[in-house]
């Protein structure tokens, strides 16, 4: 049998007793696994400079290799993030609804775990403490397939965290992690259906399409965001100006960070310019519509690809449109279907953007930035889905749970 | 553009102007597309008797004429229907939850429309007209893709009911019927995401195991039902056969009713010959095995193949076990997570039960016959979830939508 299937089938054999595991026990495990990163800094420390050693070596930009990067800080935050799980309220066991039938049968729905969790991702490590805490506190097991440059420091990590949570109570094989990172890893996972009960990929889009296309089990689809602000005519100007700039740079690398700039034609003239001085003056390369260039110097033209790009990068394209109604139609050609705001001081424009856009968040008057789940205070985050099943938006501890429905009788049959 | 994608964008295009559509219209709608049903009845026998010659002509067998046949009743029963779905409540824009962060953002997770639902389906004509009435009630556009047998009848329904729902304000091009039966039709449909927004396969294990493992847009599984009902060695004797017989006979062809009896070793000897009988005189061929053989005359030896089938038919197979844990291990290793019934008067193993065996219905001391949107109390059914993403067991209106998180602010950006 492969690496994957063992493993996977590891986990699901835990997966029961994992389930009824108390909220005392998974909490404790998770204080043991915080303590056990901290114990063991130097041996974590010292398998992460083989994967940057590595990394260097084979001449990764530096990006890559600050992503792969950990250091004392960055370890602690990992047991710190553990201790903010540890610190949340068990979804486990919680009665969403419950009714009683006319003919006396009690049905309740009950919150479940899904039971095997799969995390496909890339090269960042403090992924492999963050799932395994989410999983853990949600009573699920784990199948983490982290990225091949990650390897020797994803192994530190599960290794030690398992020790620690197996130690504290929670059932041998629920924490597993694929050594194996070749590509038919990935494939294979994919396939076990009724072992794996959902995937989440985290990583780039190339990745996430990749699973999202060809998985057999599950997906949770996390994601890629083409966010707009649309600015429009009436609107407070010093608020469009702070909201534009503020989703634009505040961390242009993150999916919540807005990409593109409509603006009411009727307000471009007077505020255009002044926001895209703004933007310059923290760097951003500027592109646009042949409207925005009469009113900005040295704009770059914006192409057909340009709109429907996800920079993650100091890049903003600006296209001046004719009010709300194309703003939105815009929008739901070009948008992923992530954030998208409206900077307005006329309620019924607010209202029509509000109820036509299709869009996990929608705001009006701020910044398209707060698509998080700790700024929505869930107090953790799985990811933001980009889809409409199961999940729409910043994910917390209850999008890892499904439900049971419990039917109690006193020998009811159907008639 | 090929006929499944020219429809498909209609639908898409039409989803915007849908979702927000008043209740009074959508209600409107359904009513005068009962109506239309009943007007019309004529030409819809006329059609559908065409699709019956047809199935005669080929041979078909009796129950698949039967499940094709429409008449008087039938038509009425698909009107009736629709004026049920009317009189339910609309889950659309129900403010899900709602609260205020500290820096003063309003953020409220309200329910809304899928956008696009796409049915693939098989020989029956009244899922058409259901899931026509599922979907405007919810605001959705639909896509039906219906098998080719019952192409007329299918015709012949959406096309009356879209012209009556057009006519009541529906926006045109919300309701969709694929006349391409190709098996290339539902492989388009599979790939068409970001049109279509989620599939549901309602037929045959074959049809929705095809849609799962090779669709690009989300499905929703419905399913495939390998049910058991386990007697306990501490229960009331003709409790368990009341619910036992019922869980088998009431109805053998669908996915809710047992395919396997479990029973304790400490009540085999006593209650299995009464079990036994009591099927044998509905007519159910028994299957066993070694230890049930040595209890029931003629019993015929159950192969490994057994355990695993779905019989849909009237043949259940039984096994003696050693209680409740070996109960639970064997439907954890042969279930298929849709409905499990424990028959006892024993507190903790139905605690044990409940807790342990994972499946979308989990019942005590009554039949697994209950699993159904309509025995729940939701008033319609889209069908029965066996996966654990969105939605699990009997599906109502609120599986056809999703969340989306509006927020209001005054300015806010992120620091």
């Amino acid at each position: 049998m492969s690496e994957v299937l063992t493993k996977a089938i590891n986990a699901k054999n835990a997966s029961v007793r994992l389930s009824s595991l108390s909220t005392a026990v998974k909490d404790s495990a998770l204080e043991a696994m915080a303590e056990a990163l901290e114990d063991r800094m130097e041996l974590i420390l010292a398998e992460n400079r083989k994967d940057i050693d590595a990394a260097i070596a084979a001449g990764r930009p530096k990006a890559f290799v600050d992503r792969l990067t950990l250091n004392e800080k960055r370890v602690q935050a990992m047991a710190t993030g553990l201790r903010q799980i540890r610190a949340l309220p068990d979804p486990i066991g919680e009665v969403i609804s419950g009714w009683v039938r006319p003919n006396g049968l009690e049905i309740v729905q009950r919150r479940v775990p899904m039971g095997v969790v799969g995390i496909i991702y890339e090269s960042r490590p403090n992924v492999t403490a963050d799932g395994i805490g989410l999983c853990i506190k949600t009573s699920n097991c784990v199948v983490l397939r982290g990225g091949s440059e990650a390897l020797n420091s994803n192994r530190a990590i599960a290794g030690i965290m398992a020790e620690a949570a197996y130690g504290a109570g929670v059932p041998e094989g629920a924490i597993q992690l694929i050594s194996n990172t070749d590509r038919g890893s990935v494939i294979e996972l994919m396939q076990l259906s009724g072992i794996i009960d959902v995937l989440i990929p985290r990583g780039g889009a190339g990745l996430i399409k990749t699973v999202v296309e060809n998985s057999k089990v599950p997906v949770i689809e996390t994601g890629e965001g083409n966010c707009h602000v649309y600015v429009d005519g009436e609107c407070d100007p010093d608020m469009a100006v702070n909201i534009v700039v503020n989703a634009k740079t505040q961390r242009p690398g993150v999916c919540n960070a807005a990409e593109k700039l409509l603006i009411d034609k009727k307000a471009a003239s007077q505020l255009l310019p002044v926001i895209a001085e703004q933007l310059r003056n923290r760097g951003v390369e500027l592109r646009g519509c042949p409207e925005a260039e009469k009113l900005i110097d040295g704009l770059i033209p914006a192409s057909e690809e340009d709109w429907g790009t996800e920079y993650l990068d100091m890049v903003m394209a600006i296209k001046v449109v004719d009010g709300v109604e194309e703003a939105i139609s815009h929008i739901q050609k070009y948008g992923t279907r992530h954030s998208e705001a409206i900077v307005t001081s006329n309620y019924n424009k607010g209202q029509k953007f509000i109820q036509e856009v299709d869009a996990a968040a929608v705001y009006v008057n701020a910044s398209t930035r707060f698509t998080d789940g700790f700024e929505y205070g869930f107090g953790a985050e799985i990811g933001i889905s980009t889809q409409k099943l199961h999940a729409r938006g910043p994910m917390g501890l209850k999008e890892l749970t499904t439900i049971k429905y419990v039917i109690l009788g006193n020998g009811q049959i159907r008639e």
